[in-house]
């Protein structure tokens, strides 16, 4: 059987089921970073993302610009679970006809995103590829008390994102912003139950935190925040690479976050019952049962 | 300029110009792992490796040697500071049509590695691409008075290697054990003075070695353990991935070394003052200089 059959998350869970960890592993993998034992007030957080040329970016792209993404995606998994990134390496492999100019440029974009971010690059590995590859190991930091997973949504939670979706791939996929302030603020300010960074759409990203929490959800058309690189609601519900945050709260902390910032936040819908489905709901007021779907690697 | 003409370590040389870390960061890239602050007893180390099919391994070798090896690598770098391996992160690219028996042989070499050694594998990511690439991420932890680095050799220091040298593309890189025991047993007893595995062959690691303590060197040809499957004395000179450990003790410790365990560790050569250069000793007890190289990525 060829892996395309079983598919991207069929080969994941594959792998996941025959993983074990021991005590200090408080969440291994299946969540946007793993979470280990530190010290007594903070959790160490780890991630890695690789980059392939022709799937993450073409070749004829802005080597600053895939610079900067390669250490970018991995600061929107520490987001996604309220840490705070501290040191990564990198894995680089280079097709050997590319120029000094070329791998300076890409450095530059990894350099200028790090220092923004106070993260120190320690160190790396560099082979020859045939397709430019990165590969950005990180290390966070997150309070215990504020860590956030992809588990912990409550049936009646409201659903919400940061930012605007779809379209990513005309342009912001290159050059978001990951959400690590909004992730500070919301768990300084919140008791965040579920949260995840959305890198394969929205309805993929949200079926992982329903699914954690055996939970349905019903999504409002009209407030989903498109992007104006997208074409369509489609677009934003399934083209992924928006890199940001969604998550949910409870209906109290949902109408105390709507009174204190309802640009960056926008409410998109309420979780339901398991047997619900997952459901969207237009101007005409019809519930449309919404299929499932997204950016899969197979 | 192609990165071709400024090579592979003239380029890492490049980035690693660049970059500025922190004061938490004890060593950051230019060895075998960086070494991070951790609490009061002990450093953590962090180290990445990316595994290229085609550079680091041929599609048609056996998939769970391959998965062993992505991980060895990394279990040897984590030796060649004196640490103990902890947590691993894989990101995996893998092409569309492999099949679901090749990944999971693949990553049964991982796991079967990872628990001989109690690492846990805590997460991944998985990408398409068209050549199964592999990059392993891994975290370990070294008590402070233990860590050995690369710097530190000293004039009149005895050079000793684990193991045996040279023809390892013929078996040995895919099958090789790392070499955690017998640094654990060196820094339990002896003052090692530097440390490095050997990934990229005898002469041009010892140089790394060489080059942060200013220093020249001698070898002793009839002393150079070869590998069975070696041919000759160059190969065990500049084949590389041997993954053995190359390091340094005083006179008097190299002598108990000797007393102790003639086997495991073998006296290959002396450090000598900075303008003796490398060179080696043979048979007839002449003395010739030793040509740079080793393997290349570029």
């Amino acid at each position: 059987m060829h892996i395309r059959k079983l598919g991207e998350f069929g080969l994941i869970e594959r792998f996941r089921r025959r993983i074990r960890t021991d005590s200090t592993v408080i969440k291994g993998s299946g969540d946007d970073c793993a979470v280990i034992k530190f010290d007594k007030n903070n959790y160490l957080l780890f991630t890695c993302d690789m980059l392939v040329e022709g799937v993450d970016f073409l070749s004829r792209e802005n080597p600053y610009l895939i610079g900067r993404k390669s250490i970018a995606v991995s600061v929107s998994d520490i987001a996604a679970c309220a840490g705070v990134p501290r040191y990564c390496v990198v894995s680089l492999g280079v097709p050997g006809n590319k120029s000094v100019k070329f791998t300076d440029t890409l450095f530059k974009g990894m350099l200028d995103l790090a220092r923004k971010y106070k993260i120190n690059i320690v160190g790396g590995d560099l082979s020859r590829a045939e397709k430019l590859t990165i590969d950005v190991s990180m290390l966070g930091v997150v309070r215990k008390e504020r860590l956030v997973l992809r588990k912990g949504a409550k049936a009646g939670d409201i659903i919400f994102v940061t930012g605007a979706l779809g379209g990513s791939i005309r342009g912001k996929h290159l050059q978001f912003t990951p959400r690590l302030k909004e992730a500070r603020f919301l768990t300084e300010n919140f008791k965040v139950h579920a949260m995840i960074d959305i890198s394969d759409g929205l309805v993929q990203d949200l079926s992982h935190i329903l699914k954690q929490a055996g939970l349905g959800a019903v999504l409002y058309e009209e407030s989903i925040p498109q992007d104006k690189q997208a074409r369509n609601l489609k677009e934003a519900l399934y083209m992924g690479e928006d890199f940001e945050l969604l998550f949910t709260l409870s209906r109290p902390d949902a109408r105390k976050l709507c009174l204190k910032d309802r640009r960056n936040f926008k409410a998109i819908g309420e979780t339901r019952p398991p047997g619900y489905g997952l459901k969207s709901v237009g101007k005409d007021g019809r519930e449309r049962n919404i299929a499932a779907g997204g950016f899969r690697h197979f």
